[in-house]
């Protein structure tokens, strides 16, 4: 059954010997679940573009990292995620609308920052141009969480289900990825389970413990595209019917990377589909960051969006109800073309998702700067303050005068202390960070007035866990690390008070489920480190 | 906008200067285009496999052919063809249990053509060995249509409508492909005409005259994923409980290509899947055809086929209720692993997709012996078998003792005679026919005395039609024909008199419609040539 031009890496069986999930697979169980698993991620377009191949008229893709099985997760650690996400909503909402807030936590960065100096001076030039002049904003954010091991005879529970506190990575404003590619996964997780594959040595599922079974009912359900496409859909409707008397309707815009050489379609493509798919459907275009905005959209005097179809010939313009924006997170797009265009997308009166203020809280200096003593109860109150802060590892700036700073800098400069430690800028996603031992090493390769843009934060011990992951890269076994992502969509209106905040929408959207190798630092799912994958709830 | 690594080639507009439709586009307007639709092709699953890149772990796919636009096609035919299927599959069913008139058909082909000989010994084998005991059987057909230009003043009218006739091409019992891609085309297109891209010079859609705009009213629905399922459901549940009592449940199984080199698993799949989602689930496997059925099934003493999952340990088989091939459709399957792989399905007690009597019944002798006088009437109403014999063009059979052999033999061997005529040897799909001018020197090169294996058949002159193509050899534009197949559903039972048929159900299914250049022979999808195409009706 094997052809000549194949060719298998048998898995590398490092599974601790007392690990009974999942079970040991023979090559040819693994090869039909391989190849089902392909199938399905081909037929589902759960798929990564291969760029380099891009033609006019062709283009090749290949398939997104996934796990073989379902990772064993804590049923109650999810619920609690889950739970959590709306109060983290509203905190975020909160945190957009208070302006002195924001910079208080940020200031430091401006002279070091090359992205957050581009936000911050946009945001001053649309205050300059007369202000803001649609009172709503839109948010999809997602709250990313590790299990923290608690317990200190780990070694001896290995057979158990791991338990653990939550424990927040990161909070994403802006640009968050992966609720297609999430959802999708599960899909085929559920769907494999229900083929009976995965219970191999457990063929009859009605024996009376169930819990480690992987079924569909331990498998929770994924509803990330049609919750993420509502959630626009409501923010297209708050907008209203079209202002300007030559547009002919309105319609949501996608801002994203360049078109022809953005390989995550099968990320954003999905939500747009769903949109359309609304009764009645909600027009969706997208349009490229930078030039394709200043091309094809103008501003009118009273502010509406035009967006020009380059397309359409001598037709009316479409305005934009909603800007989402998939794009504009790097220092790099922000030439005079991309803060030109990010101006007037800002000036417009679309609802934006998110606002300038709402993408700048991504920074993790505002992640920081929640852990201070009294900052989150500024805009919580003490029971949704504290349920926030039992998520919080500790973090330090890397300021050179505080004394949070200086003893920050003296755990990043040890290559004992700084094991535990993990250093972090302040751009969005992981590639960028420096971990444990190699902190001290990064820092005195950058000039220390450089290390305020940074943030050190304790590393999170995850108990142990195993499972086969299938990428680009390979195909192999071993221990693995989980991040549970919970998707936030929300409305908030600014008050007339300049800084006060409405919630009008707050909903916990759905989640992403990704798995790294214990010993790999990055959760990328672009190099094939990070795949995704289903919690197997017990 | 355009990479460094992308080349555009520029459409050679073929068009006729009178044609109106498709719209010409500029280089923007059909770059877009193009990235919108392979987009959809990757989000959805429309693909190819790359199976020269197939590793365990990863495989590369790309999109498959379609068409830019939707191609023209009169509604009334259209419809006529959709109707007329009820009709073809009452034929085919009583066809296929008409075994000394198959006889009469094809026992021609039994000492010339190796696939005939294969299935019609197994047939003998099956009788010998006890006879069928399932009297049940399932059919997916599908009819292929042209249109047929009955205008002398053709060219006069290239800018209206083009009509004509229906004409078959011709009429598949086994492994009928194209279904899934069909559907997924037809919601492509249908999703590009609602963002409006398509009216680009008339963007306001409140016109009178409607019939020209490529509107979601104009292009039908097609459901043909959910509609075959639901036949195979229906086929699965007339099958009843399993009769085995070692079985723990019963499943349909699907008996395809060799599962590593199959690179059209997005035209299978989906239906897989979709019979997974029935309420309640139909369990659904596949196998390939020939090792894999002979080492994972066995056969009981009372003739159930049990499946033995390779991945289960010591746990219950499942019965197999309906074997859907698509697989065995070519001679050189039938080695002695494939024969006695067929013989182990057709002994059994699983409802067969279709029998071994059905898939003869897709040969080109069969269409040709219902030409001939009486043939339809044998199994049909004097009011059916009209309808169906007015799709009928003239067909001969090439033997050279019959009158119409000996005319078709003139005609064939006579290049200026033989311009009108294509040569179709008993195989499925259009891979192997040989056209107009070609048919004498391809004679020649053959003994005289396999000529009796083909049939003789007279060319469907199609009106004009514009389109642009996409496909993995290109982008271009020009003249194109289309083809529409008709999906058929059914299910019959043998009557006690052992030729009799009791149609059970019988259902249009739904329908593909495929195009390639007028100047193009072949309709070959993987070749790029032919295109996954939407008929805008008009």
């Amino acid at each position: 059954m094997i052809q000549g031009h194949l060719y298998i890496e048998p898995p590398t069986l490092e599974m601790h010997p007392v690990a009974q999930y999942p079970p040991p697979l023979s090559e040819d169980h693994l090869l039909w679940l391989s190849i089902q698993i392909q199938d399905w991620l081909l037929n589902h377009g759960s798929l990564i573009k291969d760029i380099s191949t891009q033609t006019v008229h062709s283009v090749k893709s290949y398939p997104i990292g996934v796990t073989l099985f379902p990772t064993l997760f804590p049923r109650q650690r999810f619920q609690e995620a889950l739970e959590l996400q709306s109060i983290y909503n509203e905190l975020y909402c909160a945190v957009a609308e208070d302006e002195q807030w924001i910079l208080n936590a940020i200031e430091d960065l401006l002279p070091i920052d090359p992205l957050a100096a581009a936000l911050w001076k946009i945001h001053q030039e649309v205050k300059q141009l007369g202000g803001y002049v649609q009172p709503i904003s839109a948010g999809i954010f997602r709250s990313d969480y590790m299990l923290q091991d608690e317990s200190a005879e780990a070694d001896d529970e290995l057979s158990s289900m791991p338990q653990g506190s939550l424990k927040q990575v990161e909070f994403n404003t802006f640009a968050c990825a992966g609720a297609s590619h999430a959802n999708k996964i599960v899909d085929m997780h559920r769907h494999l389970a229900r083929t009976g594959v995965y219970n191999a040595n457990n063929p009859s599922e009605d024996t009376t413990d169930s819990s480690h079974l992987v079924i569909p009912s331990n498998l929770p359900r994924n509803r990330n595209i049609e919750s993420l496409a509502a959630g626009l859909a409501s923010a297209h409707a708050a907008y209203g019917p079209p202002q300007s008397k030559v547009a002919s309707k309105t319609a949501v815009l996608f801002v994203i990377q360049d078109q022809l050489t953005n390989f995550n379609v099968a990320d954003e493509r999905p939500i747009e589909y769903a949109l359309w798919d609304q009764d009645p459907p909600v027009p969706t275009y997208r349009l490229n960051f930078g030039d394709e905005i200043l091309e094809d959209t103008s501003l009118t005097a009273t502010g509406e969006l035009l967006f020009h179809p380059p397309w359409l010939n001598a037709a009316a313009p479409i305005e934009i109800s909603v800007v989402y924006m998939r794009a504009g997170y790097e220092a790099h797009e922000y030439d005079e073309v991309g803060v030109r265009a990010r101006l007037r997308l800002e000036r417009s009166r679309a609802i934006k998702c998110p606002s300038i203020l709402a993408h700048i809280a991504t920074f993790k200096k505002v992640q920081y700067a929640l852990t201070r003593p009294g900052a989150l109860e500024r805009f919580l109150t003490p029971e949704k303050a504290a349920a926030v802060r039992a998520t919080f590892v500790p973090m330090y700036p890397m300021d050179s005068e505080s004394c949070a700073g200086q003893e920050a800098r003296k755990l990043a400069t040890d290559p004992l202390l700084a094991e535990d430690y993990v250093l972090k800028p302040s751009l969005e996603g992981g590639g960028h960070n420096v971990y444990g031992d190699a902190i001290p090493e990064f820092l005195a390769s950058q000039s220390p007035s450089k290390w305020d843009a940074y943030i050190l934060m304790k590393r999170i011990p995850s108990p142990f866990a195993a499972n086969m992951l299938m990428s680009s890269v390979g195909i192999n076994s071993g221990g693995v690390i989980s991040e549970l992502g919970v998707f936030g969509s929300c409305l908030w209106r600014r008050g007339a008070d300049g800084r006060s905040c409405e919630v009008l929408e707050n909903s916990t959207a759905g989640w992403s489920f990704k798995t790294k190798y214990q010993y790999t630092e990055e959760m990328s799912v672009v190099k094939g480190y990070g795949c995704f994958d289903t919690p197997l709830l017990a």
